[in-house]
């Protein structure tokens, strides 16, 4: 049996995120029509994570196993033929046997959008949190250093998904400026429910001088979600970077090509 | 009475253009609806010309009479509390009584952006041509040329909307690749419906080889719109720039800050 790794990217605007549920379109349950379509078998999909209703993904890890013949070239343009315009399928590899898209994860990268201006951009709509108020990144980067290696992180998640542990690392939190934009990049071996969304909004409360940047290493210590700051929205969410040894490490690229500072 | 001239900024995607119609969403009356809340007077809005369903704007300007003492200056974000995500007032200006967004109007510019990639970026989605054949844009350029003067464009336009003349004088007609996008940028004194539209059908057909840039000058000639190349899809148009002398010609901006090439 085949298992093949498809590379995504999609605009979750329009769906309650990744994971299937009932009675609701998914990005998992409309690939899954298509790839079954396609390969004339019923599909199951592995992702690479769960994305909330809202969030984007401009690099997304999927895989399932087939003991269809279609070749891993051909793949992203007979699915995107019948995949509706806000999903993609960049690329597709056959993988190792035992690669999981979950489980084989070694890294994982999330940058979320402020726009940070007076006067919104209509263009921006859905794919941005507006924030009228100018933001201090330099207060903000200061306590995204906090948020740096391993630590609990359960005063910034939200409850609702089981976890073993809510102990993670993160490698990098940073802060960056371009023009009108605030982006706030974080990477880690793997994120809580709502984790990047909280250190947001936890982030925009230190600009806004709710809270300090010296403070958020005892937030993180008390474990107490009602110190730390807000869940920012999920719309200025998008998935930017996965990695993984091997095949599926190789389609995942190189980031290179990254669509965001 | 004042005259109030608005610089606006919208995502067309969801609406049926600019022009108020009976039952359908347009540009023009949501905008005359907040307008009306905010000046407690029934708004009567003159926009700049005509967008269809799904075509967009950069810089939009319309005009209205009114007897209320809003300053310019608080109007872009009163109008923006109570309008949708896809429309922004970007800025106002108290301009001259004999101004009028499209009688005073002296140029204006289109720009029509094409995807040409064989893999659709799902953030382009409603926003551009996805055309996955590579373009051949020096071919375009030479079509382009053809298109640049004063002649009657009774061949590249639709018929459906009254016209003393479909004699125009184009400025400038200019095919501009960056990257995977193609843009075609048209300027002229008017345009007639569908025009910019027909242009950009017409000028994917010399790509395509069907038509050769050098028959243009002759098909303008025959006034036939069976001989140009088909309407381009509605999605990738987007009005660019409105000029005018005065105040509304400094609202309107200098074009330093274009968001397309």
């Amino acid at each position: 049996m085949r298992n093949i790794a498809i590379r995504l990217m999609y605009d979750g605007s329009a769906y309650h995120g990744w994971q299937v549920q009932l009675q609701e379109q998914t990005v998992c349950g409309i690939l899954e029509d298509v790839l079954s379509r396609l390969t004339k078998e019923p599909v199951k999909l592995t992702g690479c994570g769960r994305t909330d209703a809202g969030v984007h993904a401009l690099r997304y890890c999927a895989n399932f196993k087939t003991d269809c013949s279609i070749p891993v070239e051909r793949l992203p343009l007979a699915a995107n033929s019948l995949l509706p315009d806000d999903i993609a399928v960049v690329a597709a590899a056959d993988v190792e046997d035992s690669f999981n898209a979950i489980l084989s994860c070694r890294k994982k990268e999330y940058t979320y959008r402020i726009e940070n201006t007076r006067l919104r951009n209509p263009f921006l709509r859905d794919r941005a949190w507006f924030y009228p108020v100018r933001l201090d990144e330099s207060v903000m980067a200061r306590g995204a250093h906090a948020f740096v290696g391993t630590h609990d992180f359960a005063a910034v998640r939200s409850v609702g998904t089981e976890t073993r542990t809510t102990v993670r690392t993160i490698h990098e939190c940073e802060v960056i400026r371009s023009g009108d934009m605030v982006f706030i990049r974080v990477s880690a071996d793997g994120f809580l429910y709502n984790m990047v969304r909280a250190i947001v909004g936890t982030l925009v409360y230190c600009s806004e001088g709710k809270l300090s940047p010296e403070e958020l290493p005892a937030i993180l210590e008390s474990r107490d979600r009602r110190l730390s700051g807000p869940t920012a929205p999920p719309q200025g969410l998008y998935l930017t970077g996965v990695w993984y040894s091997g095949a599926a490490g190789r389609l995942m690229g190189d980031m290179e090509d990254r669509m965001f500072p």
